[in-house]
């Protein structure tokens, strides 16, 4: 049985006792409204899931809708398990999702697990109900070309060329960001079917034909000092060698198809979507070589055009990872996007932080908006984001807004908005909540946290205690998720949503929350050497037992 | 700089500010007072620790005496990171302790980051703060030995012969174990000095100066139809093929090494104990192909026993991992104790519970020992168990026992003593605790999870969710490990103390805590499949959600 439509709940109506409760059912129906295959639960990455499987979704809606205030409802791999009485001060809904034992976290023993039902992937935010849609990366994609136009390109990217490719949940924020950043952005994607869809929901503009057509494209933005976005239908190890061969250097290359899932992820050349399905089923392994060739060849472009100039960078697929055992030697040559661009940021928890107005009302976010601008005048990355999403960011699903906030001002966003909330200022409550890409969150050492000074890449210690912190701060939702499929065994990630419902419990649930969920972060930092995490230390006070000077 | 002396501290004096701090910290002095290496932080299992290092100690130290009633302690493995105000239903401290990304997961790597001070492994109860001494398995390694009485000798073990080797933290318990199950129990152990050590410590009886005299040791107890236990200084990889090849077939086999780590546990043949430690500096990798030849010798003696007749199994230390890597195919012939002999307690969340108590005062076990003798005078276990315990169990460090109870019991234990603080009966506090190796606690493919119904081994979601949903519950110290050493990659697990100071706080936490602890671990035998689990969920009205009937 299988849900046909997928809706999101508007109003204040409440199905369930609370906000609380109400809030994270309109989440779960919000990741599926803007996902990329809600009947099959799938939200996006190929395989992130918002539940296991049907009866396990409508079990944990009926949890939801009866449970009380002083009640806990546990999720194992997106399958509701019991709802437990707890106390007002815990979360409502507690999850692990994919987590094995190390020696066991692989792909193999993922798909064996998931084929016998007794797991499933949860993505980063699909699992935990916080995705909103393409969005959520776009503005990390955007940070990442504007630092690349300061570093190299005497901060303009006027005329210049960015290469990538998938157009998928994530990957197809990237033409919007590229854009947005002042670049003509040319985007290769297999899927005809994903290209259509970016440019009706605006987040593409043009699709080119055939490569030529592609560059005529890129040749008349230049010549207008436009910036641009481009897609072309094709697969992106032909297509970057084909490039490679016409002497063409973008100024920018990087990748987004979902390498990281040789099986459900990656599409080999040679072949059409219609024979990967069936691949799929009927020799998986093969279908794993066939992508690992391929991904050889699309990678060795990559280094091609590094070598010919371009900044290349790989950003957060794995597909270095997955590279190298193709045997291509150099593959980590290609700098990951973190180290390179955005650790300072994760240093001082600055990082992907998020709000959804559960109202389902535009003006809501609006509102929300004017307030930042307002309150962060002074600060020219937040007053830009914010005026080019407001202008350019289509709405997809609830309502939602990403802004890279850090420790401090996100707990003064949080209580602000709660009481804009109490104030009837807004209509109805908002949820706050973040990407699990961020710096107390997540161990990701071919992502994430990849070359640390202190080597410490590979403790997963973080993110759970990221977690188990939450759990103590009054967070509604706390989810504790490892890597799936191709990710299997490379991550350990840490969600987190609170619900700002108005009331003064939630003034209490938001300040320890979103105080102490960046507070881990930047002690995370600085216990790793990282200077910009000792300096916010000193400036917000935050209590980190410094050893440094005792040789511990 | 390197503390001397290791004492607990008794009375009602507190050097913190309430008896949730206080009682932890009480904790910690005891698993350094009963551990093996105190000096070292070494609690057990070779490297099991406390704290990372010294300083990281003081700093625990200096966090429980002066933190609020509304912080919480942060520990990441065994390095304490910060003190975050959270609020009075938090716990007070939050750890997490060598946990790896599992494709990292491997004993090189947890050597590489113990090497550079960014980690140390916690066991099950060291880095908790929870070991109880050699009494922590006592319990259950008893409990197999009368399950295999009942299964195989008619429930009667007088005149049957146990072999076993090692005589450390853990497997001290074996002499005494085997002893009050009624048999003759013989423990090869290497290292004179831990024979002694069990000897002084009314463990061990007798001290056999070579094989012969041992097994005249053994005639002579057979003779007299008396239990005994029996040290002998030697090698497991040389008398257990030296006995078999004598044609003595003991009755049941097993071993409690160390051969979980090939480095600092095992001990090889050949090698005298100044030799391994040098070769632990000059050579780590000749040394575990040493351990590893051992290991191979070793379990295929334990094979060829069980070939004539013995009753062997794996006691739950990597032995047979170890050994199948050595090239001993059958390693896995030898069943493993959980499945074999313990699972059905699991299932319906019986483990082992235990409490210490934190005046030191003896009389307070006591007191603890003649209300369970009362309380449960209809549960033959029970009595039996407290009997024996009280009258042959010698008190190491702060009073305690440990007593496998089940779902229910537990919390009843808990409130009925919390009462006898109150009301003064009991002359101090008590902290409540458990094993790791506990039914919801514990994912461990080759011990604890080997060969479940559902085939759902090695999935970690359960212990991170045991852990998140300790700290929703108001428990004062919440814990999850992963495996160091040879353990890395094979294990994660979930502690939990809570701490019983007579107050009607106290009676919640109890509540919440234990009560949630085992119908957590009871709900995850039910998910896979177990008919006890489904029995204690209709029993006890636990609040599974079960999704067996749609297909979920
Ligand atoms: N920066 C980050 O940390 C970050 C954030 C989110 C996602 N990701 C990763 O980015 C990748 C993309 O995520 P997504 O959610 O967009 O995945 P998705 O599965 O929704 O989309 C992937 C797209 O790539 C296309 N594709 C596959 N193979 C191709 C090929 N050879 N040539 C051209 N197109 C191809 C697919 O048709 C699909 O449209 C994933 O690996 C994801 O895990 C990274
Ligand atoms: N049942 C369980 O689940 C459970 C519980 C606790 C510990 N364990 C495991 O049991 C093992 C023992 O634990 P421990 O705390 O006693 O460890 P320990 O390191 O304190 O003691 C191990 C003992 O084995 C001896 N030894 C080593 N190699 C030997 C050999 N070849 N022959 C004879 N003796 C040898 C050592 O000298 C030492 O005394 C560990 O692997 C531990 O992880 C299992």
């Amino acid at each position: 049985m299988t849900k046909q439509r997928f809706g999101v709940t508007s109003g204040s109506n409440l199905r369930c006792r609370g906000w609380r409760q109400e809030g994270l059912l309109r989440l779960l129906e919000n990741v599926l409204s803007v996902g990329e295959d809600p009947a099959n639960l799938v939200v996006y990455a190929a395989l992130g899931k918002a539940a296991r499987d049907w009866p396990s979704h409508d079990a944990i809606v009926h949890a939801l809708t009866t449970m009380g205030d002083d009640e806990t409802l546990i999720v194992q791999s997106g399958k509701p398990i019991g709802v437990v009485k707890t106390h007002e001060r815990a979360p409502v809904v507690i999850m692990a999702n994919c987590n094995m034992v190390g020696q066991w976290a692989k792909a193999e023993e993922f798909y064996r697990l998931e084929k016998k039902g007794l797991i499933c992937w949860g993505g980063l935010t699909a699992g935990d109900w916080q995705y909103i849609g393409s969005q959520g990366v776009i503005q990390g994609t955007y940070e990442i070309f504007r630092r690349i136009a300061e570093r190299h390109f005497d901060g303009d990217l006027t005329g210049r060329l960015i290469l990538t490719s998938g157009l998928g949940g994530m990957g197809g924020a990237q033409p919007l960001a590229g854009r947005l950043a002042g670049a003509i952005i040319l985007c290769v994607e297999v899927d005809e079917a994903r290209i259509a869809r970016r440019i009706d929901s605006g987040y593409l503009q043009h699709h080119a034909t055939s490569l030529d057509d592609a560059m005529r494209l890129v040749e008349a933005a230049r010549a207008a000092g436009n910036a641009s976005s481009i897609g072309l239908c094709g697969n992106a190890a032909d297509i970057f060698p084909e490039i490679l061969a016409r002497g063409i250097v973008p100024d920018i290359v990087t990748d987004q198809t979902s390498a990281h899932d040789l099986i459900y992820g990656y599409v080999p050349t040679g072949l059409s979507l219609g024979e990967v399905k069936a691949l799929r089923q009927s020799d998986p392994e093969a279908l794993s070589r066939l992508s690992l060739a391929s991904i050889a060849r699309h990678v060795q472009a990559m280094l091609d055009f590094r070598a010919a100039g371009s900044v290349v960078f790989d950003n957060g697929n794995l597909i270095r990872t997955q590279a190298k055992t193709a045997g291509i030697e150099h593959a980590f040559d290609i700098p990951i996007f973190t180290e390179a661009y955005l650790r300072p940021l994760f240093a001082r928890g600055i990082g992907p932080f998020r709000w959804i107005a559960l109202s389902n009302d535009e003006r809501d976010l609006r509102r929300i908006d004017e307030y930042l601008l307002k309150t962060f005048a002074d600060n020219p990355s937040v007053v830009n984001w914010i005026t080019l999403a407001r202008q350019h960011i289509p709405i997809e699903g609830m309502p939602a807004r990403i802004a890279w906030l850090g420790h401090g001002d996100r707990t003064k966003v949080g209580l602000d908005v709660n009481r804009m909330v109490r104030e009837g200022i807004l209509s109805g409550p908002v949820a706050f909540t973040r990407d699990h890409l961020d710096a107390g969150a997540m161990a990701h050492p071919n992502i994430m946290t990849e070359n640390l000074k202190d080597g410490s890449d590979a403790i997963a210690d973080w993110p759970l205690l990221n977690a188990m912190l939450a759990c103590s701060s009054q967070a509604d939702l706390v989810a504790i998720h490892s890597g799936g499929g191709g990710y299997a065994g490379y991550m350990t990630s840490a969600g987190v949503t609170t619900i700002a419902d108005g009331s003064s419990e939630a003034d209490e649930r938001l300040r320890l929350t979103l105080t102490n969920d960046t507070s881990l972060g930047v002690m995370r930092y600085a216990d790793a050497g990282y200077g910009e995490a000792v300096e916010e230390i000193e400036r917000s006070r935050i209590p980190y037992i410094n050893l440094a000077g005792h040789g511990g």
